[in-house]
């Protein structure tokens, strides 16, 4: 592409970096700021700015937070003996969502992944590790998504807690609701026979 | 959505105010920042501020510019008498691209549109018009996109361009090249036959 301004250049070529944003796609949001008025690009600027330099991870889950305790480790209704292991903080408002966890959360911030150069020491695993060895937890939950990294970190933390004697689970995995038994693949049909539950349980929601 | 934090429900507020942007991307937009070296943002956030506050319009065209002369017109190679009528800079940058034109442009700014609350007041029509009647124009080319509002913004122009006996023409609709025919609507295909050219002309590119 050949610009006519550099500011222009810049500010595209900056835009374009962001996860599926291209170049085309790029000079239209930027095209679409010049028309707007220009208090518009200042607070997108700076609540960007200020996002990167002020937040927080929680000390006690590394969720992001605007405090040195999240929310949901300040607040004294949830129970914090039962922990559920994360990647990010869209799981957590994933299941923040369905209002049916009332236990704490550890943010992972990632998952070991060879292929991305992600290994165990860039996530916060110790921390998972030190805090169930002093004994402040009671169950684990592994809530990462059903890949080969997410397994592959599961198996990794699980090892790790070999010897502390705490129990795990990991979520059920198995058909989604709603969706048609004839389309799902092999593997999510047969642990969803084999981790079958009880008729009654079904019922529950 | 809720946000465990302030700083990241506003930055993915702001985010999500550019076109075609939903909550859901500006959050993935935004802990991809957050997941990169701080410098990313800053550049980001310095190259919007920059472009929106130091850009400037060619005094001339009217299109994106770094300097109070963009660089098309102050090329003393480009045919300054012929002049083609635009929407914007992407439609400058694509005409750019085919190579095959050496004139001028005047980037209005975007079409009349009553339903967006867009009249030729805001568009820059007068300076044009002014440009004409100045006497330092031939030809306006007008290459304004093939829709209502398109045809709209070339008519209201045309017809304040009246008397000036100035040329104008818009460059030709018809089949796309590498079309098949069966699949062209039937504007386009009137059109194309209505305007048909000499056989010779066709086997110039």
């Amino acid at each position: 592409m050949d610009f006519s301004s550099k500011l222009l250049e810049q500010a595209v070529d900056e835009m374009s970096q962001l996860p599926g944003i291209g170049k085309r796609t790029a000079l239209r949001l930027v095209l679409h700021l010049l028309k707007q008025p220009e208090a518009q690009t200042e607070q997108l600027a700076a609540a960007l700015t200020k996002l990167r330099t002020e937040i927080k991870l929680c000390s006690n889950c590394f969720n992001i937070s605007d405090t040195e305790l999240c929310e949901i480790c300040s607040n004294p209704n949830r129970i914090s003996e039962i922990v559920c292991v994360v990647e990010d903080i869209r799981d957590v408002m994933a299941i923040e969502n369905t209002g049916q966890y009332r236990g704490h959360y550890h943010v992972l911030g990632g998952k070991i992944s060879p292929m991305d150069g992600i290994g165990p020491s860039q996530l916060s695993i110790k921390p998972l590790v030190e805090k169930v060895k002093a004994g402040k937890v009671e169950e684990i939950i592994f809530a990462l998504s059903s890949t080969l990294e997410g397994d592959t970190t599961n198996f990794y933390i699980f090892k790790q807690l070999e010897g502390t004697g705490i129990k795990t689970s990991t979520i059920a995995r198995g058909i989604s609701v709603g969706d048609e038994l004839e389309y799902a693949d092999e593997v999510t049909l047969g642990r969803s026979i084999t981790n079958r539950v009880p008729f009654e349980n079904s019922m529950k929601n």
